[in-house]
């Protein structure tokens, strides 16, 4: 196992369907808000998924572990990150179900089929960049919009997809009105929407968001989920989620 | 006082700052939505407000409550609603700071100049029409978008607004995609947004959003509130804004 890794870097295990994942401590790790998205994503056997800006490869590994379908591709710019991921889907021998691409999405059109994927899910970097960034730093590019803004992810999500297909993305509620602006103008119509608190008493900092290709405008809002209680700790709906085995590798994600 | 009453009429005591309001309770009366957004606009002095739908007059006459500016402005297409509307402002001798005008708000160009107000508030109708109904019936012409459709409300404002003036609304979650989208076509950029739920673990039925005319894209979330504890009563948070006398007139506004 330890040819897969590359120095700096170790084996996390997700403790989840007994899947481990590859991370660089050094570089971006996976928050819970990748764990939210996977277990908010629902897939038909079969469909053909597609993962925009994969990191580590979390959301497809996670995918792989919650479903059967074998068409799953992800693409990460970085091709380092992107070559880490790949050793992760080797780790867990996933090679005939996870393709991880190491191109930037905007080029998509020239590799793959438009209007071609059932599912596009995406955890994209949230914040706008401001100030003086480190335009090849690693963490940077996870985690501000420079090497894509979020129109841009969403324009390419709308293109990839069949008709009535869905866009499943977790992100920043600070970005609300960006988010249903360019979903509408893409015609990727918001159907499900669920707020995120780090305790019931604060507001959202993440939400999670389904999408359908060109479906009629009908937004159905969820019960919000609250990560810890009174006291401190991860609530039931967390637990749940992670299987009664909680993890956390980038706390810093719930303020 | 009686005077001011029609057939089927009745006062009610706003308890809040000694205010009071005619209502018909056969016709569409005012619920705790409207008293939220009241309670969320904020006024510098003289501030030139309006309010668009106005109903029986509850929200300017609760901005007159609670401010010193005598520059409010209200519409109500109905005209029998806008008359009761005139004679609540009467009966809380406030005609020298509200006007009632009994006309279309699609048609308010040709009254007022455009371009010419601080703040503009509405609590306009939440549901698509859909189905039969009276186009004539007071309650459906309060609660469906029949003589006005969302974006009509939000073009409007935009219209009415002065650069960086102020858009109040309260309205329903599900109706965010619709919001956020026409908001940020007719170039009131989302500023503020809260979510009002009925309890901590259902949720949210209401938003109050606060939009800036012309502004930069920054959306703050606020923390939630919440109507009613544990025990079904109502939360502090409410008290503090009924000042400690809650009233409940519409109950079915929440679910």
């Amino acid at each position: 196992m330890k040819d897969l890794l590359k120095q700096s870097e170790r084996i996390d295990d997700l403790q989840i369907n007994n899947l481990k994942i590859i991370q660089d401590p050094e570089g971006f790790c996976f928050g819970i808000d990748a764990v939210l998205l996977a277990n908010f994503v629902t897939l038909k056997k079969n469909a053909r998924v597609i993962d925009l800006g994969t990191g580590t490869g979390i959301i497809p590994i996670l995918l792989a572990g919650k479903s059967k379908t074998s068409h799953i591709t992800a693409l990460e710019i970085q091709k380092e990150v992107a070559d880490m991921a790949s050793r992760s889907v080797q780790l867990n021998q996933l090679e005939d179900r996870i393709q991880i691409l190491p191109v930037d999405l905007k080029k998509i059109g020239e590799i793959l089929p438009v209007n071609s994927f059932d599912v596009v899910t995406s955890n994209p970097p949230y914040m706008h960049p401001k100030g003086l960034l480190n335009p090849e730093d690693k963490k940077s590019i996870s985690r501000h919009e420079i090497k894509c803004s979020l129109e841009e992810v969403i324009a390419v999500a709308s293109k990839l997809l069949k008709h009535l297909g869905k866009f499943f993305m977790v992100h920043r509620p600070q970005r609300l009105a960006d988010i249903m602006y360019y979903c509408r103008q893409y015609k990727l119509e918001p159907k499900q929407l669920q707020f995120i608190h780090p305790t019931y008493d604060k507001k959202p900092n993440l939400l999670l968001l389904e999408c359908r290709k060109a479906a009629k405008a009908e937004l159905k809002i969820m019960d919000p989920l609250y990560v810890y209680d009174k006291e401190g700790n991860y609530t039931e709906a967390i637990h749940e989620i992670y299987g009664r085995k909680v993890l956390e590798k980038d706390g810093e994600i719930l303020e």
